[in-house]
């Protein structure tokens, strides 16, 4: 047993985040925290977790007395905890895009100032089935962005074999994507029977998209357009590929059969899928196909955002460094 | 006044059509067809359109005695029904894609045998904006279909410009979009939370887009990929241009607005357009992006599915082919 | 022409009513009004609208020089604005709860103290079927709510004709009820695939409804327990009277074919109305049945909330002041 | 262990209760059926459930081979397969109606012929938490239908006291609950933005809660009207009981904390509870309120309509007819 605390529990993730590893077999929940809602139990402020622990406040000298510790919280508040839990030892999955970049000038460029400068650089990306081994051995792991989880899955099969001339990503999400606060955004009347392209040419992922690319040998400006769609959960990202050399159909199938076998959680599906298909799990769905007409290759990959996209791979990062079979509790 | 017949007026299109043109000032209509449905009046079928019209069997005796007509019936089905109203002397809009084509053998490659040859080549092709001065004048006109409009009026500013090396197009849709027949796809638990790549590679809009994009001056093949979305009405077209030329943030924006200027039905906007800005309209919303990073040039366009893409731009084209204002009947 | 201003246009209801005016043929808009977002154009602010106009401050000196106003402000703030236009002598529909009970001490019983009360009791109840002659008169009208307008028109016939000994009525609201102002359970999150009661045992239309069905001849304490749905536009309030003397199935059916003969905007239906059927419109479409297993009788009343139950009744109040036809500018 | 079968496993209820009986701890899952589907893989016809099994056509030598069987067929269907497979001696969870009433008329009134009179009345009611101890015993039991789950467990403390002297029933389900063949109804454009009661006056599941309100001491004629409300799963009914003697608001809350102290599944809560409370759970969530104003006693009960109200209630029935705990493979 390994004793853990879900900081920033009263957010979407965080509390998902919790309800799994509240009934996870070798984890043991042992502090949730919030800031506004500290004092409620978590399960009054989100049912359907079923966790009746009281939210706390942030206070190192009580949460840092754990093993382990995820951190759902902003990019920018994240770093300082980070930093606190680390220094006590605590091993820390960190949700925020806080660690996920290599380059402090990108980061610093996108996100502004870091919030713990010393550590930057710290931290294994935690795209679980990218970086297995590296997360195995790791005390502080950056969980990745919900959009390049699904985008890096899907395209990794083809950057690895140098196959990426050109690509565009059309994404769509739910809404949960955007957070619990309240805003116009997120206000019912606005999402319900809407769809539209937000942060047009400025997401925060993409330079994460085009990081982790580059890393698998794809080093490229990535034009990345995020969407929001009337649904609550789940993420579905079109790629659309210019490729840099002739392939096939069955070359782009064998590509992806090959990347993916035996992995728990990537499904390589035949027809295009559903975002409904993954809700509620840690699965990624991809399909990929060649266009015969155009010579283009088309990649379609699904997510739950707050599941693969969060919370659930960062409990399939924390089971990894715990050395745990990464798909405890998560089944 | 003119007298007019809809035919087909128990889909979603058509029943909108009828709605229209019931409380127009100028057309009376006087027949509305349906197959299974005859019997029945219209606003028992379609509650929401208010038109007390009983639904006929097709009997070209009967409503070929009318000025004008509204074919809304499936590709196929309706070229010959459209060639005994011609013959009548009738002026038809044709809703299906059976004369938007103006090549036989493409026509015959993506939907098969044409119902009526002999008329094919005949019509004008009845993108209002584009076409108008050609569908004032015509007897038949070919009412687009709703992807080819919204990715058309996106893309001409830029097609006309020489300014399209390369185009990918990611389209959303509401599932209305998938017609009014109950089937596996539409049931709401399908739809539902869900969203989904469709007919990947082979939607039969591509080689209408295809073609007026080619009138236009880009002949290229185009990557045109649709999507379902939990709504009801509603078309997010969003276009991914790599530029043949040189263009500037405001190069782009001066394009669109005097491409628009003056246009009563689109809209330039500043910010990236919701399909609910639309919702229930005739107007198609438009907003045009240069990416500064990436050079690539993005389009957003936004139309109801079944107004502009449908019902109210046949409105327009008939108001037009009977000299009178494209607008009228419309706000 | 009469010039007439709305006053917190920003507001759902204020929009739709603002739409309205604006394409009016009597009525010409000349204000809006906003508190946080003065200063912009209320197209910008709601794209729907497509009215041109910049939202004002709020100034009795500016505002205060038209014909007639729309006050679609809370109940509270309200008061004081009618109060200052009436001085001006403009015509006023307050669509707030401030003018619409008779009884002073219910009303600070259930809002508070009463910002105007030098003005309490001067208005007619504007539930336009139901006060026709008295609002063609009147220089002040209350608008109604949204449940009582649905419930009322479900309930009078069958209250006027002494038939009510108990009444049940379980409503159902979409989002649009709870107003623009994000908060938690307007976030799509919550609302989204939920459903559940609010307020039970204390809306406070429920003295409104007890009000005037006491007028109607039913004087008793109601039962009403409204519901959030997931959907944005749309009220169905479903009764379930004990009656209190013998009613057959067709007595019922008479009761509510001679009540609402002729009536505009009234629709009795055969079978159970669906909101949708009412959406984007001043309809009132109701059905009542009697259940002859248990003698009780059930009415069924869909309405828009923010049309007949707000913008679209507020401007057939209007349209009533003037001495204009009252369906002017609705259809 | 002990090895079942799903009969009708690619209905909504049948997939769901395949997915729990795959990774169930005791219960093998062997078997999974479905009339035109057969040869299909149950994860290819709904890829959620990840069950690799082939839909086999009902044979009961093959499916009869087995220790348990779910049958998830319409009523009048599944009561010759439930005497197929309890002749070879499988313990049996129907979840049809085919064998809930107790009274052979009140069956054929509402249902008509009876498919297999010779076991009527062999049945236990299987509404676990009030027929725990039958069930146990059981080697046939009548899976109760999803509207009569929430409404008995929402009404039986008071039924058992004596309080109950009339009750209005008035419910609202997902889509989810209309079954899995595409129609007029579950089209995403019917349901969508929509609600509407139906089946007024005759719904089959008023006969089921008369008797089971008898059975626990009220027995009297229920007035119930369900209502569609777009949302997929999950069903809330609102009970409005006119007690029958004086009950103070804290009676009402010791009835409802006794009745179900120490219940794993069901929860009573402070406030009303919303569906989303329950989705994808066994649980049945419920608030009980008295109206000071008007003596009333209303009740809110939720459940999701395919777990605690048919697929998952049939898995703790299987639990206890196995001598297992009745949570096992439920949380």
């Amino acid at each position: 047993m390994a004793e853990v605390a879900v900081l920033g529990a009263s957010g979407y993730a965080g509390a998902i985040a919790a309800t799994l590893l509240w009934r996870h077999p070798f984890f043991e929940l042992k502090h949730v925290t919030a800031r506004s809602e500290a004092g409620a139990l978590l399960d009054e402020v989100h049912p359907r977790t079923r966790v009746p622990l009281v939210l706390e406040d942030w206070d190192p000298d009580v949460q840092g007395e754990v093993d382990a510790a995820l951190v759902c919280w902003p990019h920018g508040v994240s770093a300082p905890a980070v930093a606190a839990l680390r220094e006590r030892g605590v091993r820390v999955v960190d949700l925020s895009a806080d660690f996920r970049l290599r380059d402090q000038a990108v980061y610093e460029d996108w996100y502004g100032r870091h919030g713990a400068p010393e550590l930057f650089g710290a931290a294994v990306y935690g795209l679980t089935e990218l970086y297995r081994e590296a997360v195995a051995g790791a005390d502080l792991v950056a969980n990745p962005g919900c959009y390049p989880t699904a985008a890096l899955l899907g395209l990794a099969p083809l950057a690895r074999a140098g196959a990426i001339a050109d690509v565009v990503i059309d994404a769509k999400s739910g809404v949960s994507g955007a957070g619990r606060a309240p805003s116009a955004t997120t206000h019912f009347i606005s999402a319900d029977e809407n769809m539209t392209p937000y942060k047009v040419e400025r997401h925060r992922h993409t330079p994460e998209i085009e990081q982790e690319l580059g890393v698998l040998g794809a080093s490229l400006p990535v034009t990345f357009t995020p969407h929001l769609v009337p649904l609550a959960q789940g993420e579905l990202v079109s790629c659309y590929v210019t490729p840099a050399t002739e392939l096939g159909e069955g070359d782009v199938a064998d590509l992806y059969r090959e990347a993916y076998e035996g992995e728990p959680w990537v499904e390589v599906a035949l027809g295009p899928p559903g975002v409904i298909e993954v809700r509620d799990t840690n699965f990624c769905r991809i399909s990929a196909h060649r266009d015969d007409r155009t010579g283009r290759v088309m990649v379609f990959s699904a997510i739950d955002n707050l599941w693969k996209g969060a919370a659930s791979q960062a409990v399939q990062n924390l089971n990894l460094m715990f050395g745990r079979d990464e798909s405890e509790g998560l089944r």
